[in-house]
């Protein structure tokens, strides 16, 4: 499958990036245009994109790459000098937030907005505290290092760092998830008073509302309203990490958060934001952002810029006119209905996961137990095919699939009789 | 000055981005519109930018801005497909380093490429301990603000962290200079003894080779090279920061490093690198790069991309095409000429530093004091004339000068000129 000239360059990227910056594939797929969800690689071969969701628009959508064009040939500067297009892009993201959430720091990445998000945690509570899932990637910085558990880093993990093990209670009777929900917020608690008693406090609890990176998980009603009250009566604030959940992917809200109970104090933004162009984000109260500022002179050069801003307004201009998020319910409630099919046919898909344009497909052998291999031989086929996904999960055997949000019926369609056929060709 | 669309801009910053957001100015400048050194506020007024270095190659950079555009209505995604424009980016700018740096880290921000330089420095050598400046800052993480001495954060001094008064010669005899390297060595010796007393060891010197937040400094002769060697002797790497140094500011050197008998084994890379689109990056060894890479599932979503690489080799390009590395040392001298004959004529200038296109002219009253007061009324007073510079060191009472490369010996004429008139006014 690999040309002489996919070789070379990958020969070439070896001796300036390294052996090691991740690629996707036994035989990496080089990619050179994209419109839509359609990818065509170096040899003029078409896929429909099912994995990307930072191209959340659409790629090459010429709405943004067009506002970025004017925006870069008319100014580009940093947020010391005023510029009305950050307050413009700060008015409409905050409008889609509830009102306690009303300011917002802008940042270049979901790394730096988790980074600072636990910057003004820490700062607030005087604590050190954290708790997360144990199995979640929040960032690849230091201190989002020593929280990481969703893949290998050398930081061990941090002595105030505590972990949970988030319940999970897909396929659970009623009564069954009611006794999941409380012993797992009883492990919450012993997390609690262990950070407490080591001297740390708490000062956040951090997760993503679809606990993607575990694999697609639905806690039990009441877990994370449960939890946000124990880390709260602990002095310790919520931060929703929004870096996947946000921007209408689940269909029937704007926010992960929204699927609960829940008002985080501070809600982080990265991947879809600026479909490709570097932007991130933090949201909070007045309270928490004006305390933060009287203490830091925080600055950050490139972000809030024209040009930044101006790829942020353009995606949320895209996903009003072209109605991604309600397209996102009914297209993700098509495809979860075929995946549903599937599963009842397939022996291999115990569990069919996720909300909105964002699914988990849980592969398991016949007896229960995870089917890694699989997964990896069903992303290599559905790429034969002309699909790209990809896989997740503690035990690396749930396909993910997570096409950009502009996808049609037509293209879903392609995507889920392409998984039918894999699955039956690997059963 | 300020009008009332201004007046009302800025009441809508405040209540989104907050008030603590910095500003540059007693009544903030709205800045609309930008071409090569110029730059348009609201009200139709034109300045001259004597500031900014982000916009490297110039506001609105046609060359940047089209190959931006191009990319983006092609294709802009991750580095775990294959894709040639980085592999291209990162062979163009590892070709303007010494061998021994072959190998690049692309993140997007001067902040994450500072947080990963040390990353991968800790990790190498087991120790936490640095070495920093006592008034410098290298952004704003977490673990950066702990080393932060330059500007105001919450977070206490680590107890990692020694911070050195690097020393500077500036108008010092060759006797006088020789004396204050020794002395300054010794208290390098002292910081690290008390680094390894305390159990951190060292992993790193962290610079600025310019020394730019300092106010642009000027060591004795050896004394980068002596503390690169007593660095290395206790273990540790030597990061050198070149997000204000790089790319040819300094007009004889593509390097800031390259001032001193120095090969680091990190050097990180911002503000300039794509014109003001969110690039960053790390420079290193194979070795180094290739041991974090088995050690950690390293992976930076937008860093590398098509489009963020295209942003990369249009400014390396539009450098080379320009001659911008030659001008910014013919433009610079000339610039530093004038002021040093301005330096003559003022009793409020006692010393012009800087090189290349990056100067500092340090103001002090008759009694030599420094004279924080004078220089911001003289920015203030630029602005009138239509320059905009700004100010920096640890007294706030030196100017600081560092227009965009593409300024000509015309503009730069203005730039000495209104400066002369200030400083008249003024005295």
């Amino acid at each position: 499958m690999t040309t002489p000239g996919t070789s070379e360059l990958l020969a070439r990227r070896y001796a300036t990036l390294g052996e090691h910056s991740p690629l996707f594939y036994r035989e990496p797929l080089e990619l050179v245009s994209g419109e839509g969800v359609w990818l065509t690689d170096a040899q003029g071969r078409t896929y429909l994109d099912g994995y990307n969701n930072v191209p959340h628009v659409g790629h090459a959508n010429p709405v943004v790459a067009d506002a970025v064009h004017r925006q870069l040939r008319t100014l580009n500067l940093h947020t010391r000098y005023l510029n009305h297009l950050v307050v413009d892009y700060a008015e409409a993201l905050l409008a889609a937030f509830d009102d306690r959430l009303d300011r917002l720091f802008l940042v270049n990445s979901g790394s730096e907005a988790n980074e600072l998000a636990l910057r003004v945690a820490r700062q607030h509570t005087g604590s050190t505290g954290v708790l997360v899932s144990d199995f979640s990637y929040h960032g690849n910085t230091t201190s989002l290092a020593e929280l990481t558990t969703g893949l290998t880093v050398h930081e061990p993990l941090g002595g105030h760092v505590r972990t949970l093990r988030i319940p999970d209670a897909t396929g659970l009777t009623e009564t069954a998830a009611r006794d999941l929900c409380v012993r797992a917020l009883g492990e919450v608690d012993a997390a609690i008073a262990s950070l407490q008693e080591a001297g740390h406090g708490v000062s956040a609890a951090l997760f993503d509302p679809l606990f993607s990176t575990e694999g697609l998980l639905t806690p039990p009603d009441g877990y994370i309203e449960g939890l946000a009250r124990r880390v709260r009566a602990a002095g310790g604030l919520v931060v929703a990490d929004e870096v996947q959940s946000g921007f209408g992917r689940l269909g029937d809200a704007m926010w992960g958060h929204e699927l609960f109970d829940l008002s985080p104090e501070l809600v982080t933004l990265g991947k879809p934001m600026g479909n490709g162009h570097p932007v991130g984000g933090v949201v909070t109260t007045a309270e928490l952002l004006d305390e933060f500022g009287r203490r830091n002179m925080y600055f950050n050069t490139f972000a809030g810029s024209p040009v930044s801003s101006a790829a942020g307004l353009a995606v949320l201009e895209v996903m009003e006119h072209e109605r991604l998020l309600p397209r996102a319910h009914e297209t993700g409630a098509y495809i979860a209905s075929r995946l549903h099919g599937l599963a009842a046919e397939s022996p291999l898909v115990a569990s069919v996961r996720g909300r909105g344009l964002f699914f988990g497909i849980d592969l398991v052998h016949d007896d229960g137990a995870p089917a890694a291999g699989t997964a990896r031989a069903l992303t290599e086929k559905m790429r034969e095919k002309g699909v790209l996904i990809s896989k997740i999960g503690r035990d690396d055997n749930v396909l993910k699939m997570r096409p950009p949000m502009v996808i049609e019926q037509a293209q879903a369609e392609i995507l889920v009789d392409r998984l039918a056929e894999s699955l039956a060709e690997l059963a």
